[in-house]
């Protein structure tokens, strides 16, 4: 691996889309079918629109541990119904593997569970950093009503994505927009 | 490791010390010994003031692999003779770990090479993610008049420092103020 150099890339804010890019994701609203807690509203606005939730700029490198994944997540500002537009969000396949997220812009909330039910529920401001430990799953949430919620992550080679369990049972969390500003409620649709 | 919680800090910018800070290293000239090229600037130097070359901010977790090991560096400005202020450098213990950089702020470079003598110097600027590849050795140095070199760093919890193997044979490249800028030069002291 003595061919497999250094190399760099450049972040540019606001656009945040990085001068590398080896893999684009786009999520919209279809792939989201059964996370968000209003169906009624979901239905109504993927029938209106198929709209782009949230997008990943991934730095790709061998998915082996030792080696560091990285890449900026760009939340867009929006909800479906009373809930902020978030990502899928994902235990990793090697449960004991952590994540580092670096807040780049944007206001917002990670949340987070591990196997056990134990919650957080993080607020995301530029300048922060967020340590998710192993075992955490873990979903971001955009809540600025104009701005991106846009982060840099970077999580072990080796750590895979088990999107599965989340699509399944859903977090116990839910961050909502209330009468009084932004509600963390309890998920009534959360699945044992 | 369930009550093992997230948590987050913020790097305020520009003063760069984080909002949670476990572990604080200080060097100093007097840590740099044989480091610098120019010996006869160094002892003269150090004869005057044991210069604070560099500060380190950690943040504690686990030395495993699946963690990840992190925290701010500040590089400050200045010469010892014509090179420029920098870290130590080291190996990892575990070759085959990676590190990420995130430059917050100042101008430098990242000075590497791999145990077969291949090298890579990098520029560094705000904005901009350095990738060290496992394998490679890597030294920041600031090369900022009058502006600290702010990086945030994240590594594999198992990597280990490997400081010895730079401290005896130095790095094959070496960061100079010359008559027309920057210089990256051969170091003519480099030990096989």
């Amino acid at each position: 691996m003595t061919d497999d150099r250094p190399f760099r890339f450049t972040i540019p804010i606001p656009s945040a889309v990085p001068s590398r890019v080896d893999h684009h994701i786009e999520r919209r609203l279809s792939a989201m079918k059964g996370q968000f807690y209003d169906t009624q509203a979901y239905e109504a606005m993927l029938a209106n629109e198929d709209l782009l939730l949230y997008e990943v700029y991934e730095i790709k490198r061998p998915e082996v541990a030792g080696e560091l994944l990285m890449g900026i997540s760009v939340v867009h500002p929006g909800k479906v119904g009373r809930e902020f537009f978030m990502t899928k969000g994902h235990y990793h396949t090697v449960l004991d593997t952590a994540e580092i997220y670096y807040v780049l812009k944007g206001e917002g909330f990670m949340v987070m569970e591990t196997p056990e039910g134990i919650c957080a529920v993080e607020p995301l401001s530029p300048g922060q950093v967020l340590y998710v430990p192993p075992r955490w799953a873990h979903r971001s949430v955009c809540t600025s009503r104009r701005e991106d919620l846009v982060t840099f992550f970077a999580y072990p080679g080796n750590a895979g994505h088990d999107y599965g369990t989340i699509e399944q049972k859903g977090f116990h969390k839910l961050v909502m927009e209330g009468p009084d500003g932004i509600e963390i409620t309890d998920n009534p649709r959360w699945r044992a």
